[in-house]
């Protein structure tokens, strides 16, 4: 079980979806064919196997057009499900449900997504030392949620923005003039307990980057020869993640190279949703 | 060219997207190996062919960093590109460019990601009079921006929210009891410059859901040889349009079936970001 | 009764009413005055008889400062009372009920002024065909509850804004070059769910607009000869809507001409309030 | 000329409701009618005499679409206008103004109502000792726009909320036990730079309430010889604050009592929309 | 009893800290050390004397985080207490509790300090007839609850805001050519609820001043000498307000002088936090 | 020069600022007294010496109110200054610059204070290895800011937030059992761009600490005999903080016991502002 977001942190999302889902009139189909009263049950269930993520979401929405609405959750973020499982039971007022039901599903949906594909990558590299991580490449403003659906999946979190760990880039290196000074201005001005990381793009910059003590160096888009050399050069002064190219047909042979860490935008930027529907039960 | 959305309904979610991004701190690696007045110029470049949207999120963000900035789009909104192409050229403070990069590219390489996507399916209908439209699967917080980006591709916009049409579905008719009951009470309700729509599952509704005079029938999940069936019917007396199990295997049988609409929600729940860099120039 | 809108889109409303009243140092008035832990019993009474909507915005209100108070409405919104009538009683902490005395009846009384008014002229085309609509004259903030309290008063609700359906005026035409040109631009470019209304300013350009096939005409200013003329002509081919020089003398007549729509800004933007008051009880 | 509110104060109303009216897609009947570069010239014209109140909405809403939209003001708030005047001059893009002009026209229509209401109020009163005042009968969200619009009708302002002076009413009296006791309590709690004003609604009670020291005595619902009577026993002691059934045919012989200020709700809760066009020129 | 702020005034300032506080990720830290489940009692402990303030803060950032907490007071805010005192009990998630820990004691701690300054201050000047007063010099953000600890401690509260009283300084007395000029269009310009406060600088504008009726003369830098001849000569006809070079060397022989009111910016602007700790129990 | 933040980061706080001092009818004073179009010229001046810190707060507040005034910095943050000294010249709408003066000089003057009293720390341990660190005992709303003026005086910033480092405090090693099994639990957790600190309360806890690698250990109320023992069985093998206990008194010799890191709550809970003052000029 990964550990869930505070609600606090995951209900502003949820009420901002929905009031974008309700517009200005609410859901004008279920007041023109529902009964104020009706009670509705239903279950969410996934449609493919999968790694859930995110049932605070679904259950935030519902609550918030029916606050007595029951909720139950039959499996825990993080778990693994097959095509038909029940990842929670749901009865509430018929119309809050209805209402509630496109921004639950988009959301669990997108996070189940995530994790699930996350989920896949770690299983590529099962038996190596490689961590997968994900990047920065996420949905604006749901970074949180998105973050939090890698690490349902197994993944590990990159940064979660510019603020809380140095990555020097390549035009970083350009305005310091050389990688070894941007590593050496990058570690006078960090805090006592923030990492400096710097990606190189060859193996000729290696030497000069581990000389200023990175915590990490990134390796972007090295050969897979380049990657073994380059780890075999490091020999533990720093974590080695190695970036580019990665995807499903490359990640195995990249983890058996013996780098530390392997990020991946595609976990956050191009998961497919995961098929979870709403039955009435 | 398509019509580009207000500033002011986008700058919102740009400036929401840096204060993500940057955190308290702000960009603690250009603050270390940047000098603060740097200028640089770059310009953001396609990696992969595809259709253009999105690009005022990636002048909004830099120039939220920068009010000076010089941004100039090389193609509208709606072209289409090929890699290589440059879709923008910028001259700005550097430390206020490298700040902005990820979040003007995470919104651009999603949009563009939608609306390549939208072409695509555009594309393989061409000739057949069906449009191809999408769905309320949108990410939550940018659905108008969602929306917009299908525009861009070619592709219609269906609902943007529960109150701007009716549709009716399967919840709704069990509440009323029938299929005919459910249109004549949501024609009832809906106002002059409101649309209804219902959705049936099978050939034996639909003369019945015609019978109340829905502006809209959405046929879920007919086989092509219903479809067509549904169209020889309906004889024009309403609006058809075909959703489930579209993809771009399918969808050109689909639209030769003589339907005016096809709903497909991948369009934005499952489209690929573009390729998309910010490269100094 | 009419349906209620969600608590989440009236809500925060009421909380920014709320805080807009409280300022900096809340009820300085109750503070001084009342015991922290007095109670207080009362109603909300009618001064005048009048159409009901908005009473969940006075609970919210009450809810906001007291969460335990007791609400429970004597009549349902949508609801004619006389003078005198009773339409909540409520028992709560007397600071809290105070405190949120004036937001309360200052949104109740605004929106059953409204409702009243609407149900006055309701009233007064009763027997004919046309329905009475409310227009974008609403009040800036307030436009989900303004034209809730047009369907609380038995009107039907025009357009929510500017994107949930095209209507053409005289600028759009003059930029267009014609009033046909306009009607087929705007069918081009809806969307198979958006309605498009054209207005016309006189009979002359009716034939014309109704060859590209608009949704609804509004005939603006029209005398009543020429509303008739214009139903006659028109013969069904589109919704017919007057609007301009509409008041409680006028709409009768106007109604009787057989046009199936009458739109009046006055609903929203020139009802006086429902005189309402809150008496210990 | 009354002295404008700082558009600090004014931008975020204006925002929001140009929010509400261009919705998820924006203004969708402009998109498809007008040319996305072209120009429009109109001006602000009262169709009725009045007030001005409010100009910096119009400005500000038309801003907010075109940045570099040229708006002069022919007025000042606080002038008063024949029908047909000129209030402002306006060149801009053209989609840009017509998104903005209902927004534009919502506020300004209703500040320059509740100016012009005011100015009749204060006409009534003219050459009498009695300033004509507001209450706190506001639209949620907008009164501090709403007093200012009182203010530039030459009236003046009682209490922005419930923290910046005391009014001791009748439910505090109950919980006091005493009008006398209620003001002790009330002026021990009172800050030096907070007034403290008691309703009163019958004589008997404000030699009571004067021992104490109000401020201001508000004399409810009193007959036209009571409050000559109020005026007489005071002396001065006390500024005398007269409401409660006051309209334009009593409003006059209340003045005439000797009071020093009239409050009057209606101003801001029943002030019907100046009648303003935006004609294109 | 210092009568308490309602919840929807602090709530959100509350919430706000916590987002600052929990960032993207939570609370990392007792996500990797402490069981999802487990529970937590403890209490809050003061570790200095002092007025205690701010105690809804510390309930709800709990609450917040944890709905279901207890969370009981074991004193009012406005109570002194000794070092040692356990100022409230707490029985929570342990996460949770946690997760608010420092947003519940940085607010308690600097309202508690705040409060006991005050409280200092007030004890100085114990048996004259001076009161202490607070400044606008407050933390941007949350002058409400800082006013309120400045009453928590026995002070009285100066004006809120810019809006709801008259303070005429230098630079307006400069724009008015006169102290008398500056306090007359004051007073013309205040409503019948606005009190008119003016500063002056020497004994030469104290008549001036007064002529005009303000409603307190601040008597900036004066010595003592001059405060007392100011209070001889003004005789009761305004209240007077002593500030400038006090503090709790001064500030006894300041109110010694007869003046009614002394203003302490330091109240507000250098309190040192009241140092508490939370103690598991 | 510190690098300065984003004006993105700061300007929503210093509008927020504003709004809460012009509450609902903004700057009542200087409307009665000043002109609407007089111009004043004026200087921030330091009252007493000491480091520079927020003068964009400054800048951003004038510009709030006259986006057209010229604001000219005269030093840079992170400066020391004299008594005296002119910080930054201003030439402004008048109302504008009276309206914005209080914000701009809370803001300024808490933020130099904190940088004064860092530089005061920073100077206090010259000459050894120690850098003088911030903790997370900020004003809620201001951490961002304040932790800016922290690094304006030289100091270095510990963690933003719960989010951005791990650190394990009494209750996490409570609740794994050993000070061991929480720093292997926290550093299985961590990723590899977090760091990982511990908490412990002597020497005993140290050996078990480090056995597990944290980035940091923090000595907490550790004497200055039990801290250089500290220093020399740790050996290099962790950043070692100090904290508890520090005071102006204590500093140096704290920092000659050879501990790399110095925690000082004071900085940002006790500051007191820096006196500041807008002169005319």
């Amino acid at each position: 079980m990964t550990e869930p977001l505070p609600d606090l942190l995951v209900a502003p999302i949820v009420q901002a979806a929905l009031a974008e889902d309700l517009g200005r009139a609410g859901d004008i189909t279920s007041q023109a064919c529902v009964p104020a009263n009706a009670r509705l049950s239903a279950v969410f269930a996934a449609r493919q196997p999968g790694a859930v993520a995110g049932l605070s979401c679904a259950r935030l929405a519902i609550a918030a057009l029916d606050p007595h609405a029951h909720f139950a959750a039959a499996v825990d973020d993080g778990a693994h499900v097959e095509a038909g499982a029940v990842l929670a039971r749901v009865e509430a007022n018929a119309r809050a449900l209805l209402g509630a039901e496109r921004v639950a599903l988009n959301l669990l949906g997108r996070l189940c997504g995530i994790a699930s594909l996350t989920r896949t990558y770690v299983a590529a590299v099962e038996g190596t030392r490689a961590l997968i991580v994900d990047t920065r490449k996420t949905t604006p403003g749901l970074r949180a949620l998105e973050k939090y659906a890698v690490r349902c999946g197994g993944g590990v979190n990159h940064r979660f923005g510019l603020d809380d760990a140095i990555l020097i880039k390549d035009n970083h290196i350009a305005a310091c003039g050389s990688v070894g000074e941007a590593v050496r201005r990058a570690k006078a001005a960090a805090g006592h307990l923030t990492k400096v990381e710097v990606e190189i793009d060859g193996l000729t910059q290696l030497e000069e980057a581990l000389k200023y003590g990175p915590d990490v160096v990134m390796l972007d888009n090295f050969s897979l020869d380049d990657l073994a050399e380059a780890v075999r050069r490091t020999a533990g002064r720093a974590v080695l993640e190695a970036s580019g190219g990665v995807n499903l047909a490359t990640v195995r042979a990249i983890a058996e190279t013996g780098v530390d860490v392997i990020s991946v935008g595609a976990l956050t930027h191009s998961a497919s949703v995961l098929d979870i529907g709403l039955d009435a039960a």
